[in-house]
């Protein structure tokens, strides 16, 4: 009895924890689109360009692009109320080097950022949207 | 009834950019507890004092302290569901300030925190506690 007693508050210990880490990534994801978009508006010309709020929202982009990966760590956050695909975990060294890439293409687009150059932002910014579209496109949800 | 539809289609932008800042605001916070947390445990000494764990958090915190305040400054962001109270905005210059304190103490905390001694690193991360505190006191439901 007292064994079925610990392991159910374990479960509960754990399934916290996954459904923190699902609520951790999801704020992750959504920091990430508030400031990618108002860059992708500039990059398209919707809005005009501001070259020192995109070096801000680029420089918050880099910092950001390291977070994800950790909350896709988190035992027990593959079930839940999650758009992340059962893929990510048996394919994690990609999964793994899609989100590395995406660190790499953030950082390149923070140093290009602060030239000020919107010609040289250009393609910095396109190769960062690549690594999202590769990552929903295999490993989430529609 | 043109002028009516027109001011109607307003309202729902200005209620989405609404709405939209609000989810910004507590996916920032969010991912400040995130960090926050991790680190009062081994300041606390409930975990194992991590020196290299605790500068990645510690820095992640400086790069979300500057995030929260455009988040409050969309408006029509008093209304709808958030525990921000009206003081945020008849008290803003109040409130401006604490958030700048936090940024502050983040950045101090940052700082601190590459030196590895935990004993320089409680009362930064102590400071950082407080200006959390004050705002939550003064600015937020329970």
């Amino acid at each position: 009895m007292l064994g079925a007693a610990l392991s159910t508050s374990a479960g509960v210990v754990l399934a916290d924890a996954a459904q923190d880490a699902i609520e951790y990534r999801r704020a992750v994801f959504q920091l990430v689109k508030w400031n990618f978009a108002p860059m992708g508006d500039m990059v398209k010309g919707k809005t005009e360009f501001d070259a020192e709020r995109f070096e801000v929202l680029a420089q918050r982009l880099a910092a950001l692009s390291e977070m994800p990966l950790e909350g896709f760590s988190v035992e027990g956050s593959d079930k839940g109320d999650t758009k992340a695909r059962a893929e990510i975990w048996s394919q994690w060294d990609d999964f793994a080097a899609g989100m590395q890439q995406f660190e790499k293409n953030a950082q390149e687009l923070a140093s290009v950022a602060s030239s000020g150059d919107l010609e040289q932002i250009k393609p910095a910014f396109a190769a960062v949207g690549k690594t999202c579209k590769g990552c929903h496109d295999n490993f989430k949800d529609k």
